[in-house]
């Protein structure tokens, strides 16, 4: 089903993304003002489902990539983000046909956006990850053998780069320290692929589920309802914790946001520590785990419920945490090498949003 | 005139363009391997003087970028030599025509002459600076507006990457931080010219020069004279210090060899400072400045004349130094804003290969 995405919906569609960003992926605000521009400037976009996409269509994800902290600061121009686009269909030498997210998240959600309205392409309501994930080779695509490249970056002055690599991890590795080089933020498009492909290795239905989401939390506003309850219902998660912002640890340090916070509920004498690297990654209490990657861990302001990015954490603010499921395919033995709480330097198993832990034997590989 | 390279030539050239490398541009025997090999598989490489490059000829200059100290451990295989070349060849849409030297050194003028062999094209007796700069920038190129871009990279592991930047310092700086990551030493294939433009750009007949020296040194050693001696009067140069190397200073950092060596000579108390990037910067003795870049700083074995490249200097080598003037174009005030020494941190004006400083009036850009 394909569906027109227009200016006022840009909104709720960042806010929710922003829920789904699990902390990263992109400031909610930052991300709809680009969108809203490229909107006005150019006219609504078309939305197309999965089952719609043609076979044989080219499909490029378009995605900023760099420290979120950065990003805040730096709102990318409409040059800077059709120009990898523009990069990579050279490249290829045969014209791109759909634009998609690589993530979902409250930036990488809308740039998307901004890019198929200015290249005047549909979008397909998709993304690579169901979530937001700090590196680039940890979407599902990467887990279907789509390389990440030939993958374009670009920035804010005019440089362009394309990359051809052996594997996802080097695009990872060379991108990352060219966007640290080029002030800590770029734009990329890259995971180029067919319809088929897009169709089997994407997650679905990410920018309808995101719209609902951000309309979910503005509508359960106005009718006087809890908007953290409706966004919990929506997930299908679970609320674990609430408590007020006490302390926030956090450095861009090699192209990342990482650094930890802790939230202090009244009785509760251990606190919860949330570990982020651009987006949450684990939250404990003591010697309880609550949830880990690749389970989403969403911290909400505890009255609006506006989600929180791991950037816009601060000191005293009063936050309910929520746990909830990512796309099924994060469980697998693979797809936990690329994007548990092992790869993230944890030593520890990866637990469900419920609390529970992934059984070992299936996190070794086994 | 054109001529033809052989493989028994290149101990020769690799010697003598070590010399004019002035410590950098590689190692002359790694840089002879990898050209005998080529000249063996693919046979004698067509050397074309630039009064015979025809005006629409599409050059391209080949070189290995990264620290000395890392390239003589990692020698690249002919694929990886050619892989940006074809990169680039792709990405402009029309065929290479002839391939160029960035710069003159053991191995920076070797490679090429393996890229030529092995894609079947004439080579340049040229080279883009008469001597070797540790920054891809460094180019008399960029004095006359070529772009560095569109610049491709490539490593031993198949990795391969395009730039089209802004300027050719931001093409330095992003090409230094994949090459960095990338192993600290890659090829590279840029600086895309016309023949016409080559014709004006480039220092013609460097690699006639080299093999001047190479063989002169040679012959030296058969007819039992000093070809350190031969070696300076070919220069049209000077030898200014005589002593034994008695420490070595070098470290492998953000991409270059970088470091300072002392050199003793019975009687002097002071004794000299040869100060490096890959290549030998600054040559001083106490307050005496023997010269700077851009002009040539060159140690040579003190017997057999061999050049000794800054990676290669060791305690207790009898050494005898010699400074020789560079390209009168690398003594403009914007040359020397690129190449001087403040650009590489120096207080202190440059002093030509007779030890005259040059007018500060000129290296202030007056």
């Amino acid at each position: 089903m394909s569906w027109t995405l227009t200016a006022d919906a840009i909104g709720d569609l960042a806010r929710g993304a922003a829920v789904l960003g699990t902390g990263g992926g992109g400031d909610p605000y930052i991300g709809s003002l680009l969108a809203r521009q490229a909107l006005a400037e150019h006219g609504p976009v078309t939305v197309v489902g999965l089952d719609e996409v043609p076979d044989d269509a080219l499909v490029l994800t378009v995605a900023m990539m760099g420290a979120p902290t950065v990003m805040v600061e730096k709102l990318p121009s409409l040059d800077e983000v059709v120009a990898p686009v523009h990069a990579l269909g050279t490249y290829l030498g045969r014209p791109v046909t759909h634009v998609a997210c690589a993530e979902i998240g409250g930036v990488n959600s809308t740039i998307p956006v901004a890019a198929a309205a200015a290249l005047g392409l549909p979008l397909l309501d998709a993304d690579g990850m169901g979530r937001a994930f700090p590196e680039l080779q940890m979407v599902l695509p990467t887990l279907y053998d789509v390389t990440a490249s030939p993958l374009a970056f670009s920035d804010e002055k005019g440089n362009v780069g394309v990359l051809q690599t052996v594997d996802n991890h080097w695009t990872e590795r060379i991108a990352r320290v060219a966007c640290v080089e080029m002030g800590c933020s770029v734009m990329i498009s890259g995971f180029p692929m067919s319809g088929s492909i897009a169709r089997e290795a994407l997650v679905g239905g990410s920018l309808s589920h995101s719209l609902a989401i951000g309309s979910g939390i503005a509508e359960a506003r106005r009718a006087k309802t809890d908007p953290v309850a409706a966004t919990v219902e929506r997930l299908g998660g679970r609320e674990f914790y609430f408590g007020k912002v006490v302390d926030v640890e956090r450095a861009t340090t090699t192209g990342f946001a990482r650094g930890r916070a802790r939230i202090e509920a009244p009785g509760d004498t251990d606190a919860l520590e949330l570990s982020f690297q651009n987006e949450h990654l684990i939250a404990q209490s003591g010697d309880v785990t609550f949830a880990t990657t690749p389970d989403l861990i969403i911290v909400l302001d505890a009255e609006s419920g506006e989600p929180i990015t791991t950037e816009g954490l601060r000191y005293g603010q009063r936050v309910r945490v929520v746990a909830a499921p990512s796309d099924p395919r994060w469980h697998t033995p693979e797809a936990l090498a690329m994007v548990g709480p092992g790869y993230f330097g944890y030593d520890l198993p990866s637990h469900r949003f419920d609390g529970t832990p992934e059984r070992r034997l299936v996190e070794a590989g086994a």
